[in-house]
């Protein structure tokens, strides 16, 4: 049974809520091991308000201790965290930053399987050791980190970090087959920290959207524009779709940067100079990317349907039309790592947090979807293991 | 019965298409008295195609000449213009201005009442004519230009413009009741070119988005923020919510520019140093303005429902998901002018064009929501013309 690790995230916001709420069905403990991390006071507090849960937890020293059948908290901070429903505070920050932490070693230890992040304020959480844009960005830092000691001995961790590099170079040798790459596993490797970079992709069961920029200003979004940024965000994404979202075939498609798609360089030149001629050259190497296509007749349209991928240009192109579509349902995905971690599409909501009227629906769907993608994961890298068998298709 | 221009746009697209799928049902000459502006030739082309459709037109020479109970065509062009579907072409780019140039001049003669235009190919249209990334900013032009000569004689059109001035006068005399705008008449009259900027609004029955930049690319909308352009924006906006939707006291959502609303300045400075201090200003002013909103939360929560209006920054963040909620049913419609036009939302839609499957549903809404706006203006000028009478509220 898979241990799945929740953080907090910000104990002034609806996080503790939305967890508490997803967590108190029966069942749940029978389809997988909650671990939260989190300020045992701050979970009181919410359980306070909402009488109506029928919820309980066991305090836990370590996820390693973490008992099935139960929901496991392993208490950050120390002593109570004074809760301000919908006013960060420093306190509130720090404590968000401690869960994260610790429920990060515990990922990195082997003592949960997959992380669920609970929504944190972007301002309270600052400070020296976290100075990210989001949990996207600081996931990444971490996680790339412990792959700088080569020489260590191997651990379970090496293992996988070691699978990922030879995956990637798989996609390279397919690529050479079909155009014109002179890729070879040498060429791949010394890639791995941009082939593995973080993707921010936000989904539910009719829609897959990516993100080429995320937590970053409008007037920053044209300079990242990149051929090269453009061709590791497809790379990662064709991965990512085959790997984690068991997409056999994965067609893609690019919403354009600019209004219209650019019309012919009218409405901005980065379509014609960057984005077409990019695209054509991964579509020789084999990828099934198509566009770029204007954001708005692709979703007005229903165009969206036809592919198992989105990539947008930036934040708010792919997140308003997919919140538009998903509702409730969305659930947040960090790509690209050699961990999983979902979360919930929404943020801390501090204008309802402390009247408990949140819906827990993109947290439970966050939870059941960080369990599907490690089982697509795991039956993909079995497969992938044994490259000499024919595979059966599912 | 009001005579409702339609000009033909881009013949290689699906703009003729859609004005006869449109036109063609019997009950619609009962409601206005239609006049095409667009190539004859064009029209006969696209009938041989549309076999099913029981549509017949009446060519007059002019629209002073439409006929009631008919649907009228003015012939742009000389002779037969080729037809290239799905591929633009200069003769069509010219043939599409033609038509546009014509309707023009009958909606300032006052031979037509209200504006509908097809879509345009925005690259074929190009000439010294015709430099303009749109519609929009095309109409803003030839209708301002008419409004220089202050000292010619009084004519209708001129009444109009007068009107227009009144009525501004008024939100800046209401203003100064609230607030600390030292407003008065005299204030308000050397903005009027500003005050009637055109405004590209998108809207069906649920929702209206109005833009603050429209064909712009990505990297220049940081640029447009400013107190001054969101002030004409937003009074603008209030301004035809009340005049031409009946809204009562509008109540106006502003979509931030940045993803997360800035998060406090960490994710671009816009919202702390323009467009928060210039929504206060406006408030204090007794606009109801709201925000700014994250877009994607926005849309994805449903929070749009609340307002009457939604202003965004730029052109996809409108636009990508009021076409996700609209789908065919939204109109495109040009505020801010003293001449009332409505669009289609769509393109030219070369990849369909020519297979007559095109859905006439979005021209066929622009043209009865040309006639419903031409009606609210009318009863707005109507009850603002006589200051004392005691407003019945509708």
């Amino acid at each position: 049974m898979l241990k799945v690790g929740v953080t907090q995230g910000d104990p002034n916001g609806v996080g503790p809520e939305v967890i508490i709420k997803a967590l108190a069905p029966e069942g749940m403990t029978e389809l997988m091991t909650p671990v939260i991390f989190g300020n045992k006071g701050v979970f009181l507090a919410a359980m306070q308000r909402l009488k109506g849960e029928n919820f309980h937890f066991q305090s836990v020293s370590s996820a390693a201790n973490a008992k099935a059948g139960k929901v496991n908290l392993v208490n950050v901070g120390e002593g109570q965290v004074s809760v301000t429903y919908g006013q960060p505070s420093a306190e509130g920050g720090l404590s968000a930053y401690q869960a994260l932490e610790a429920a990060v070693a515990a990922l990195k230890a082997g003592d949960i399987d997959v992380l669920v992040t609970a929504p944190i304020n972007k301002s309270a959480i600052q400070s020296d050791e976290f100075a990210f844009p989001g949990h996207t960005e600081y996931l990444e830092a971490r996680f790339a980190a412990t792959e700088v000691d080569d020489d260590a001995p191997a651990s379970e961790e090496e293992v996988v970090a070691d699978e990922e590099v030879e995956a990637a170079a798989d996609v390279a040798v397919d690529a050479t087959a079909v155009g014109d790459v002179a890729g070879d596993a040498a060429d791949i490797t010394p890639k791995r920290t941009s082939v593995n970079k973080a993707q921010m992709i936000l989904f539910n069961d009719d829609l897959r959207v990516a993100l080429l920029t995320t937590h970053l200003p409008i007037s920053e979004v044209s300079s990242h524009i990149s051929e090269e940024n453009l061709t590791v965000a497809l790379e990662n994404f064709d991965r990512t779709l085959r790997r984690d979202f068991a997409c056999d075939r994965p067609r893609i498609a690019v919403l354009s940067l600019n209004p219209h798609a650019g019309d012919n360089g009218l409405l901005g030149s980065e379509e014609v100079e960057v984005m077409i001629p990019t695209l054509r050259k991964l579509q020789e190497r084999g990828l099934l990317v198509f566009g770029p296509y204007a954001a708005d007749g692709f979703f007005g349209s229903g165009e969206w349907r036809k592919f198992d991928g989105v990539l947008a240009m930036y934040h708010d192109q792919g997140l308003a039309p997919f919140k538009t579509i998903a509702g409730q349902s969305g659930v947040n995905f960090t790509s690209g790592l050699d961990y999983i971690r979902t979360s919930p599409d929404h943020g801390t909501a501090y204008d309802i947090a402390g009247e408990m009227i949140a819906d827990p629906s993109s947290m439970r769907e966050a939870i059941y979807k960080a369990i599907d993608i490690y089982a697509a994961r795991e039956r993909y890298d079995e497969m992938s293991a044994h490259p000499l068998h024919i595979k059966s298709k599912s």
